[in-house]
């Protein structure tokens, strides 16, 4: 079968050991968070109210390789390593000389990559005696991951669901319960930070992220967990490109020469490409990395580098990065996964070093890749993974075009099962696309703190 | 991480190359399907209408391996052979020392076991140039399968969903869409057989297949798919057990003990459960085999061994089977896919051989087993599946009151993330069990025809 060859598995003992530290490679280190008062570097102090020790120390770590603990990695071995598939089919459709390769990671128990993290996050709390974690929640995938994961390890699990996407989606609320979650209507009663919205508010991740920072703050037997952008999320989702790199040489190929994931947070996109960028860095190979996001929240590609807060109310610590302002309100587009404000520090910083390039795309173009590519893969993608399989359609057409063999990687973060809504809004062309205006960005830049550095 | 192995998985070499054909097997034949009109056992001519000539080969055959085409195996390589779990963390949360291994078929691309039988089904279909294929479609699994499978060989899918399931199952509609089905509510205006109910009727399957059959019956370049029941439809499940017995070996166990399956037409329960019969017929494992069934729908358990249609116009060949009567509507539990008045004329002939036992189970047990299920193993079952499971869960602890090492193998047909909605109900406490009652049972087996035989 080796001609026809789709699916490339590793074997249970093939499953990383370590996570890979992007840091330790980087030719700068990235600048500090800041202390949202004093606008000093904060400290492993600072950070201990929301956070375990161990994933303070990973925040701050310049170690290449960290070892995933043993029970994390019987817990991953429950669907890791995740297959890396060729997508044949859809190569052929497209008439394109391409070689197109998609790491899945819809085989999680959440149905995307958030599992990666949500698993070594509960465990190291539950080790550290915390029996409470709240958390925030956008689309639903990362409430249902950290769910599952509380699930397994016996801890209590609070979400906050941004309001559209709890009034929308009650599948992905029934979720969360399933696996044992208590989930809030953001922005709620319970919290300061909720009540300064009016009741049936539309939310944002920046609200939600307000409000599951004060009560983990407010309660000592509680902390708080993050579904990306910090260093140790992305850090946690570097098995996938790992794995993938692995995979793509028992497939017979050298190297990849374009990478490609979407980006909201940062996470899917660095867990895929940050060991491409280790092979890179260290002159292995030397694929392009592209992050993808959404035309309607282009945090990388019409954003501006410098220091804001994670979240609405400004109870984070400042954090450079690309960022839209951290009072946007991005339009309710269905890959409600890519609606963040900012960027991941560590990409934010790799992009600035020209390490990394970035697309916005349309999400039109997006869903009508995803129906091609359900149609001849059979896998229906989630809409944030969509913006990546869009870019990827773009560059095998290019390939086509100009007669070129070109081998693309790309991360399918996971699948759209409970976001068939979006599609059959697609599919009833009732769709629209809704670019950022110019004058909504510089409104919302405007809130943005001015800082040095 | 021998000890603690999850996953065991087969590599893409370790693919069936052949279908297992129980008939060749078996100590007597089973009895032959009769004509509807004359009584007379019917031939390949009375089948060509409905289905391409292999189909129909398959349907009689006597032989005991049928070769894979390699167009077929190639697609099954997209997911299969699909992964053996342990559940350990559920025999934990059991306090069990059984051993279970589940058999997880929602890998596949329409996240259900029946896609192993619409590649095969479509591909014949293909090879003689039919270009649309109808069928009907219960809780929507099989309808999704057949979609699916038809975008990949270019044939037109027509689909009559039960009006209960596409009333309250928009997802699942759009699923179909999404693949490039159509999709009508049964009873439909379209047919005859559907226009014999009145508009909003709830339907049946029995209903859809009449309105499926009539449709391809009468257009020249169409057929009809089926997706359970029939001989054939069973021989492309056999991949699932052939493979579940190589990876329990590689599990180090020496056989199972009890293998266990949810069965509505039968097709899942057969396609686990005949390989293992196949190596008990042969002297090889002695594993007794469970039919798991709702005590709202219980064909095996409390049905009768006569000959009846398979729908409820009487279109189809009469087939001796285990019947409630084929005017029989089952109340509206959620397991949609187990709402079937017969039982596949093969298990019913091995059941009444006492080859394999059945129990009925009541849904409320089935859905609080589901959920401890996902919240240990992190997956949530169909509720077709959670029968299955809860029969699983009566023998693990059976086998902790007796202090006994018993080996369960059962089958997990599918995820049930399209079926949140019935998750919801059982976490809001509003469902009801509804087992059958002996009056609704005598009067729907009261409208079967008296036959010999």
């Amino acid at each position: 079968m080796s001609d026809s060859q789709v699916m490339f598995s590793l074997g249970p003992d093939q499953l990383p050991t370590h996570w890979y530290n992007l840091v330790a490679d980087l030719p700068t280190p990235p600048p500090p968070p800041l202390h949202p008062g004093t606008h000093e570097p904060v400290g492993p102090d600072d950070l201990a109210p929301l956070f375990p020790m161990e994933l303070i120390r990973q925040e701050v770590s310049t170690e290449r390789w960290i070892e995933i603990p043993e029970p994390v990695r019987e817990v991953y071995a429950q669907y890791r390593p995740s297959p890396l598939y060729r997508a044949r089919r859809w190569e052929q459709r497209l008439g394109t000389p391409a070689r197109i390769y998609y790491k899945y990671e819809g085989v999680s128990p959440a149905g995307s990559h958030k599992v990666n993290t949500s698993i070594p996050q509960v465990y190291y709390n539950a080790v550290d005696g915390i029996t409470r974690l709240t958390t925030e929640t956008g689309a639903g995938q990362w409430g249902t991951a950290l769910a599952y994961a509380c699930a397994l390890f016996g801890v209590e699990c609070e979400v906050w669901q941004v309001g559209v996407s709890y009034d929308g989606k009650p599948q992905r609320r029934t979720l969360m319960e399933v696996f044992g979650g208590t989930v809030h209507r953001s922005p709620s009663r319970l919290t300061a930070s909720g009540r300064a919205f009016p009741e049936g508010h539309p939310g944002s991740l920046g609200i939600a992220i307000s409000e599951a920072v004060e009560v983990a703050a407010q309660d000592p037997e509680a902390k708080y967990a993050l579904g990306s952008v910090l260093n140790h999320v992305l850090l946690h989702q570097t098995v996938i490109g790992q794995e993938a790199i692995r995979q793509l040489a028992i497939a017979g190929e050298s190297g990849a020469d374009v990478v490609i994931g979407c980006a909201g947070g940062g996470s899917n996109l660095a867990g895929l490409a940050f060991p491409f960028l280790g092979e890179t860095l260290a002159g292995l190979q030397h694929p392009r990395i592209v992050a993808v996001e959404p035309a309607s929240c282009p945090t990388l590609t019409r954003g501006e580098y410098r220091y804001d807060f994670g979240d609405t109310a400004g109870l984070t610590p400042l954090m450079k990065m690309y960022t839209l302002g951290h009072d946007f309100v991005p339009s309710p587009i269905h890959a409600g996964g890519l609606r963040y404000h900012g960027m991941a520090p560590l990409v934010s910083h790799a992009y600035a070093e020209g390490l990394l390039t970035a697309a916005a795309l349309p999400q039109s173009e997006c869903f009508e890749t995803a129906v091609e590519f359900a149609r001849t893969q059979g896998i229906v993608p989630a809409p944030e993974s969509s913006h990546a399989l869009a870019q990827v359609r773009r560059e095998a057409l290019a390939a086509r075009d100009a007669g070129r063999e070109t081998v693309i990687v790309v991360g399918l973060s996971g699948h759209g099962l409970l976001e068939l809504g979006a599609y059959e809004s697609f599919l009833a062309d009732a769709l629209s696309d809704d670019p950022l205006s110019d004058a909504d960005l510089a409104a919302a830049l405007a809130g943005v703190p001015v800082l040095s550095g």
